[in-house]
């Protein structure tokens, strides 16, 4: 970890002109989900990849044409493990006697250390399956090793959750957090995020990391990015999920207090629903003074804002105001323009299902959300948003949009 | 670690005489257990506590009256605790940062060290909730600790399963595993009872570890204590499960070898369903020459075996023969008397789901069964076994049998 | 149906001296039941079907040690089938083409029509499979026949909810009701208790039927007889629940109102969870003014009464008071002690599982409860109450109590 | 019910020229579903209706390309209720105390009345909920109808099956059976179609029917026209699955013998399984000689014949042979060609989630498929088949394909 004091990037605000992005086009994973299976490998449905991949280029299509750098992930990870160093360091942690077995690990090794660097970072997201390693040792053991079948077929999990680069790490002001996931068997992702920030050429020595570490146990304290939002004004706005912990933000927190990075951190506690995974599934910005809520869940969020206490630990204090004047007065607005996501209660309920709130800010003021979710995109658009639209068919089976697929590398601040 | 030689201690088969044998009654944790919280810490269903507790004193009786030494675990961690340097240790693993927060972190160490050692335990592997810890910094920290709910509102989860000690750890003839278990969720079981071993007066210093330690990260490499059968000639049978795994039983068998404890590990196979969970779920053994087994799963079992390849590598056999013949052969058996879970079809898949084969010897001949289990256990009785009931109303909701709530600590050889 | 004037049947309160009741023990087609199989056969669990026996004789001689008759539905049905008319009937329902398929209905009904009163009764309860049918034409017909499994292996569906005698029929006032129960597969029991009440030699002709026909089609129409509570005072209370529906309700209110058997049905309408799947299972009667209720449920209750309108049609008024205030002034009680199921919020959220609020009432001031609630049954003895206990540990996982095991056919009035 | 010989209607094979097909577009019913109604409403997801709508009239326009005459089953079915006495038959049916209850059911009529005849169609499809009805009554009685919730909330049922016409009747050569659908709940969809067979200028008095009537109770005796396939040569294959029960077929092969209609009934036996919901999920027709089938299910389907006895019974006889081979043998065949849907198990896993079996043929040879299942169209196309693509983002959500989605009506024979 550098010190980073002149590093290029950082997020500084949520609407801010988004100038580099990190995405992760679909894939060799989803190509190994099958209804039976996606369960456990922690995805919600199945795509037709090949259409999923156009949309997806579309997109970055779409963003490009902005005038955004559009970093794709496999292309990073490509370049990071062309690194002798990184790709050691990956394949230690990925190639564990735990991981593939004791009787394979050398094989294992052998036959990723074989693959040019390309191909591996296909299979270091794609996964490997028992099928796939060539015959090592007798008949008998690959046999053994074989005769697992679903999930422990793989030797490397498939990980279709890249897709979603937000989770994974993210971006708070100058430095990033390399979040331990709420599940267990997507570590893996944070790992492969890691090397790309610590080996890759562009990034080697010049990113600051706040907080997180992929080869700890992190045990409770989890945190995923669709929950962390640096909305500017030293303030960091935060989600209390099904998957960011209060364990996980309060260590995050007096993390960034330690580093410099925030003065504050604002809390959401969400109610415990599938739809409400993350805040960026019920809160989006639109504008510098806007937000896209969906209203039914935001009546029942309770907010609290944590400082540093000057002692090194944590000074938390109950809001009483709802969330979005909390926000308000975070950013020193006089009011927050707040869009609930439309229609009736059933139009509602689709929208949260169909990841309608969950847009991403080009700058502000322009954003990019699902074509699917009219009455949303309507709503905004009355509201003199710009909404360029991603096709959702496919896109939109794993539960996430425009807001999970990004991972803002630079994006300017609010009064730039 | 001592080199245990002089040890005391030590299974050598699965009917041998059984003399110390270790148990935990059910109590607190199982008295946080409702209907839609058990799901999430990992128990089945919903016991009447003052009973089942009551039909385990009446087990515990059973085995007493045989002249058995049965070890109650919440005394063994009462007597641990009690040890200062033990009950750091445990508090260092429990009370840490990313499991209570760094909020609550002295609090919670501060409320723990003020308990007595019984209390300890109890609270150990009782849990604790954010209700139960003492108010500690502001009304608005406890606000936001106390927010959450469901399992997010323990600080120490209830341990429900460790009424089943015979996952934890197990004795593999002179030396004990600590099981990397299937639930991350279930570490703590396992961190508990590595305690007692390393620091009760009792063992401190006389028991040699095999494999396994609790602070490790074991990744996929898990095995749970339902799949290990030390069942005599240096041989241990091991069940590859839905929760012990390929990557546990490989390096678990390496382990094995390496420290001289055996010289083959049969690996038996088991189809994926809920039901077979663990081996012992299908076959246990009732007398030297006898065992019990549920068919339906039994014909879809397939056998290797693994040993030493004189490289300090595994050498994999698959198995032709059916896996009751290949253990007959293991055990220099002429045949093996192989009882089926009896009735028709509907009886035997109740009697599987009531923990029928989960019997446990407790001397050749000579077994603890489940009263519910009429057929099962009048056919064992034809046979010539002698069959103990256990009251299984309540003990049996877990799904987890006699075998399944012992872990013998000395057990006599076949021929002794 | 007769007018019923003169008849010694009729249930004229919830407390009142408890003189005739009807039970069915739990036998045959509990056997049937299996882990995979109870949710098709619309039952919760699997039992010990000989203990679970065992425990409904010991509730049986609890009530015939109070001198309460009781009869035991298997019984009836036996008798009734002796008359020939009343077995036609029930045959020409049960063995219908549409049922068993025209390629068998005349050997299942020869098979049936070969059976002696007794047997064929256990096996109208029981179900038949086909693999107990005898051969009938030709060996690929009985393959075709046997080729499906699951619960298309039945020709007469196993009936396990007959245990629950509370559901299919009840008694209001002088008349009883034939209820069409939630689920379309368990037609069938009332189809049985219909024979009964027209058939048996004791009933025949002299039951006054109110409401509902096994032969017709009640589409969404239906109404169980746990939700049925005849308070006494010409009200009856009935929950509006998962099974008794709005348009159940209201068709039973009006035939109620035109029979002149009430003059005023109070309808409490409960939210929609899964534990509140009946009225009684969250409120129930233990004293002429003293109710047992789950407190987490009643404060979600509303509360409509439906009287005539005079014009055949029903005045329909919201009740602003809590159902409780409801009831005492119905019953012209100044107030109602109200005994909440008490405990911690888990131990409430267990009672109400293990049915804690469901007891039945054999006198005033006398109730049995399932001995497992033992927080519950402590609370009403403090109040004076005179608790009779149920074992509980096989006849509960059906989850249903003694409230619902029984339906009375006598009761006094609360003023007898 | 006319005599039907000069009729112009008859399907007389699965491949031969297609010229009148009958669809239903998504619409309103569809727009009721939300994630958390979906599966009361017995539809697997939720749609984006506008796309679906704009994809399903592409799946149109490319029939009527083809010159076959398409009748959207809206209009037909406001067409036929424009008719007094099909408008009374319908209300009659739906619009019961039974289904709306007796407090409302002159409200709803009155309103049901007062609806032009096309908006009427859209609501007997669509729904109608208790806020749509105007209030009727006291405000006390709209309160007590409107406190219901979820399905409950539905006066008449959205009816989002509709969507797949081919399940609800289906033509058998010369006639029609109106069939009894598995879910009770979908009775209304076989009353609105046979109200068109029955009233519709164009059908009335011209429609055979062979078996069926919504009016009555058909218990277990269940088909769907998705097992139906009247595939030539007086033979109909018939798929027991899970939604079409031995009772249905044998009472329907006992019909369509009486009538004359065919001289044997093949029976394919399918596994029990969510994926082989109808035949027509794991065999399809391609060409004269040609299916397309799933082999994994394949393997397993057990086949029979049913034909008549000559006593006005069944004779059954089980084949030895594959289904294929007695489908080839049924249709005179010397090989009947059969393409696999290819790939590896993900691939084939995939494909029959996405109805990649489930292609309906235009003609011999040319059939329409969904476009994602590229390996299986890519395979067709190899053969020889023309495959016209379906854009399946939206409409395979709900889990059928364009032979699900169409309702032949005019089919040449074989040799046409």
């Amino acid at each position: 970890m550098s010190d980073g004091s002149a590093t290029p990037w950082g997020v500084h605000s949520e609407v801010g002109r988004l100038r580099t992005v990190m995405v992760c086009a679909p894939g060799r994973a989803h190509a190994r989900l099958t209804p039976s299976n996606c369960d456990d490998l922690l995805f919600d449905d199945v795509l037709w990849v090949e259409r999923a991949r156009a949309d997806h280029d579309d997109f970055v299509a779409s963003m490009t044409a902005r005038g955004i750098e559009v970093l794709e992930f496999l292309d990073l990870l490509a370049e990071t493990v062309a690194v002798p160093e990184a790709r050691d360091w990956v394949l230690d942690q990925q190639v564990h006697p735990h991981r593939v077995g004791v009787e394979l690990v050398d094989a294992v090794r052998g036959h990723l250390e074989g693959l040019e660097a390309r191909e591996l970072a296909e299979t270091l997201v794609g996964g490997l399956s028992t099928r796939e390693v060539p015959d090592a040792g007798s008949a008998d053991l690959m046999r053994f090793v074989r005769d697992s079948t679903g999930v422990a077929e793989y030797l490397l999990p498939p990980l279709p959750n890249m897709l979603y680069t937000r989770d994974t790490t993210c971006w708070v002001y100058g430095g990033v957090t390399l979040n331990p996931l709420y599940f267990a068997a997507r570590t893996e992702e944070t790992v492969l995020t890691t090397a790309v920030y610590r080996h890759h050429p562009r990034f080697a020595g010049q990113v600051r990391e706040w907080w997180g570490d992929p080869t700890q146990d992190w045990a409770l304290a989890t945190v995923e990015g669709g929950d962390v939002m640096p909305i500017g004004n030293r303030t960091v706005l935060v989600g209390l999920s099904e998957r960011t912990s209060r364990q996980g933000i309060s260590s995050l927190a007096k993390a960034l207090f330690a580093g410099g990075a925030v003065d504050r951190v604002v809390v959401a506690v969400l109610p415990r629903m599938r739809a409400t995974m993350h805040l960026d599934t019920v809160l989006t910005f639109a504008d510098r003074d806007c937000v896209l809520v969906h209203p039914d869940t935001m009546n029942e969020v309770r907010t609290f804002s944590l400082r540093p206490d000057g002692r090194g630990g944590l000074d938390v204090r109950a809001e009483d105001k709802p969330l979005t004047e909390v926000v308000a007065d975070a950013l020193g607005l006089q009011r927050l323009r707040v869009l609930e996501t439309s229609g009736n209660a059933y139009v509602r309920e689709r929208t949260q299902w169909d990841s309608g709130a969950n847009i991403v800010a080009l700058e502000p003021g322009v954003v990019m959300a699902y074509d699917r979710n009219t009455h949303t995109n309507a709503l905004l658009r009355e509201n003199g948003i710009e909404v360029i639209e991603i096709v959702g068919a496919e896109l939109g089976r794993g539960r996430g949009g425009g807001h999970c697929m990004t991972c803002p590398i630079v994006r300017d601040p609010l009064d730039a």
